[in-house]
């Protein structure tokens, strides 16, 4: 269940990027501090019959999106990725899904960063699991959170 | 340019995945052991109006697929992706290209093991350059070329 509060900015967050939206990722869950995303088997289907290997991928990234709108003033910071790798184990033959959250405290301690320096990184593991449960993919990203630029404006509304 | 020879692997490469055809994704040239792709910015323009991280990925991630065929034998061989990591370093504004390469002594080297083992690991560091050649992106993937099961069938043709 997504949190009415949420509803807007997960909306935005898989509408906004036009090849996202058409990979059918889901925002299945946000409320605060914890979200679950979905990635359907669907379009992502490779030559092979399983997911495609950057679907995967994407559904590991987007999730720092996710992670930073239940944790973080989104009219204050902004996220951007720096690095992030992903280790393939099985073969997703199914839709896939992450779930996510972080602590009051490790917010706390990321919020005084900020303030203080106007940036700081979060460093997040997943686990991407198939239907059953199986992971199928570990990923691991490292965001930074910044404050938002002065006249800083995002491209659009979501649709 | 594409090499004759290569022109039903270059189109099948980027149109049997959907997701990865409608992210615009371009084989600019291929010939023996050499492979350059472009990623349009267009489709993969994310809400700060820049190259979506994971379209980068992306890219990165289908040259596995691109040198593969540029070295090995398609009708033998099949290659899948291990694990793969990126960093970006700047925002990509424009159309980003990828060049690859591999010698004719690794080449050889991986075909003995192939024979030997049925497999051969493959690691291949990557540049990601918009269009003023300014590095975006780095990308490190680990593949393995493994030996076709006998009775193993692609999905379909290209379009």
């Amino acid at each position: 269940m997504i949190e009415e509060k949420y509803r807007f900015a997960a909306e935005y967050m898989v509408t906004t990027t036009e090849i996202v939206h058409k990979t059918g990722l889901m925002v299945v869950a946000m409320r605060d501090r914890y979200a679950k995303l979905l990635m359907p088997l669907g379009p992502n289907t490779n030559h092979l019959g399983m997911m495609y290997a950057g679907s995967l991928y994407c559904l590991g990234e987007v999730s720092g999106a996710a992670i930073f709108v239940v944790a973080f003033d989104v009219t204050k910071y902004v996220p951007i990725v720096k690095e992030a790798s992903i280790r393939y184990r099985a073969p997703a033959l199914t839709d896939v899904t992450v779930e996510m959250s972080v602590t009051e405290e490790r917010v706390a301690s990321m919020e005084r960063e900020l303030q203080e320096k106007g940036k700081t990184d979060f460093v997040m593991d997943l686990e991407l699991k198939d239907a059953a449960g199986t992971v199928v993919s570990l990923f691991r990203g490292t965001w930074q959170f910044r404050k938002m630029s002065p006249g800083f404006e995002l491209k659009q509304n979501p649709r």
